[in-house]
């Protein structure tokens, strides 16, 4: 409950009133003419802003909301430069590193696929993987994802590579998975 | 035959040789241990610095070649810090704006589809489309692919979008075909 009070649907109709994801998550949805939205795309351990411009690809493709750590990024000129103007028609939630641990689990219970981007031994290719409506796809930028997240995957993915040079981007990364999910 | 001398390939063996861009590619192509590489990317006309760590996307999908206006993009550390390095593995060409057609047509004629990533009334859907295996891929920032350049391509190819933003970086749409190429 302490986690879904901080989720700030931004720049919706029912700014001011206690917020229900689920409503607006519908609502975003119904903008986009889908039947359902059900892609949350968390990305509260990004921490370099120029790769908030993730913001922008969520929206056109139509994922549900994008979580980051911190709702005051929309301030941001840089931020802003980057996102022009998605921020306004994407749902944008609030989960800070230390809460994301609970969020995961609370949408695992409503029955959310809980996704991570991540090169394992046991990632799945990119290229097999079909991902189930309703997916939560957790982010990560150099680090990795921390193990007490990292257990709490149901499936980690990874993007086969050819090169030599090992890893995406995370902005590119992301867009990969969620073109790949729409 | 004059464009073909700008073409320097970078941190290859045969510098300080007359390259020939066709062992350079097949040389790339063995070191990825594929058996021909035929993804040139063309990026003469994207200006900002930030969307060439496109240079990094292009070494992991195994591109052939990647096509600056200005090799001197290179020596900039903010290019340096984005490519992670890649530069040292994937082929740089130098091509600038004004060769631009000559290259376009020079590649035709060596029997490359020539690609346009570009929202028109008659782009085909990146979902759809195969790419053929000898692929040049033009992309572009905000203005769009210049008329002279237009009536070159052989096809043009658009990113299906839901949102309400119209337009995705050029990064990430570059990242998208070329993912899909590979």
């Amino acid at each position: 409950a302490e986690v879904q009070k901080k989720i700030t649907p931004w720049c919706l109709d029912i700014q001011g009133q206690d917020p229900d994801l689920q409503l607006v998550l519908q609502q975003r949805a119904a903008r986009l003419g889908k039947q359902h939205g059900a892609l949350l795309v968390v990305a509260s351990l990004i921490d370099k802003p120029t790769n908030l411009g993730l913001c922008r690809t969520c929206e056109i493709f139509g994922a549900s909301a994008l979580v980051l750590d911190n709702l005051r990024h929309i301030n941001d000129k840089h931020f802003q430069s980057l996102s022009v103007s998605s921020e306004l028609w994407l749902p944008l939630l609030e989960v800070k590193p230390l809460e994301l641990a609970d969020f995961l689990q609370m949408k695992k219970s409503e029955g959310y696929c809980i996704v991570g981007a991540e090169q394992t031994s046991n990632s799945q290719s990119l290229q097999d993987y079909r991902f189930p409506e309703k997916t939560l796809l957790l982010l990560n930028e150099r680090e990795g994802i921390p193990a007490n997240l990292l257990q709490l995957l149901d499936v980690c993915v990874e993007i086969p590579q050819q090169g030599v040079i090992r890893s995406l981007n995370v902005h590119v990364s992301a867009a990969l998975l969620i073109w790949e999910y729409t």
